[in-house]
């Protein structure tokens, strides 16, 4: 006969707080896109430079918009969890939370990893030395959306071992 | 008494081909990238564009190797389990496919977002124009890696289902 199956069960409090870090980084990485302006002066007048000016870090501030709203979802249902014993909407979420961590994780890691990819070659450019600040800001603020990724990830490392709960 | 943990086995076949498909995807990524190059004409003579001269296909690169190098080691292991039934490396080796694919396919993401990232906003740059093939081709590279991704996204999948079989 096969050995039964192994499962391993994380305590509930330790998925609330992995969720509120990762709520934590989104946010401050939101806050910190989203205020990074640099003026610039031209012969034609000032020029305001925003995240909005470069496709990078408008799929990054999407990808922690996105993220943000997942984990605030499911920083509820993990309050419901450590404080009830039950989880909201039933076991058959476990499903839910093992593709939804998954996707929310992929999700997150290629928003970084766009920014940064862009960021580091446009800081060879010639002229970019203007841009120095505003680009270091913008890499800050990718830093913490992986710094989020990373908390995502271990979130979805826990959805998967309690995969074999589900109904 | 609480129910039965469910777990759900996947064919032994099917992961196989995954692992192929991921492989295939990431090989024909890999020579896309290493083969493009871009001959511009400048003052100074005639001046050779290559991968190696953005960080983004760079590291492009590196994930792509590393996660070709990952599946061929993986492919090994699926076909003596398609043909012998049995896992090279025993049953404990069901935690290293977890955290192997999910490491992989994060970095396999992360590769073909980069450079996603950086190839979109470089293609605004003035005089990007001459560039447009390189870029192009850079870019059917990135869509390479990112089928090759998605595959070894779906391997990580089933590697989590397996993850109650480990011993």
């Amino acid at each position: 006969m096969a050995p039964p199956p192994i499962t391993t069960s994380v305590p509930p409090f330790v998925g609330l707080i992995v969720r509120v870090l990762t709520f934590i980084c989104l946010l401050i990485s939101f806050l910190v896109i989203v205020t990074n302006t640099h003026t610039t002066s031209t012969d034609y007048g000032d020029v305001k430079i925003k995240f909005k000016d470069f496709y990078a870090y408008r799929y990054l501030i999407a990808t922690v918009i996105v993220g943000m709203a997942y984990t605030l979802l499911q920083t509820a249902f993990s309050i419901s969890l450590v404080t009830t014993g039950n989880r909201l909407g039933g076991e058959g979420f476990y499903l839910f939370d093992f593709y939804g961590d998954k996707f929310i994780s992929y999700f997150l890691a290629t928003g970084a990893a766009a920014s940064f990819g862009m960021t580091q070659d446009l800081k060879q450019l010639e002229g970019s030395d203007q841009l120095s600040k505003f680009l270091n800001t913008s890499n800050a603020a990718a830093s913490l959306c992986l710094l989020g990724f990373l908390f995502a990830a271990v979130s979805s490392v826990f959805s998967s071992y309690n995969l074999p709960k589900r109904t």
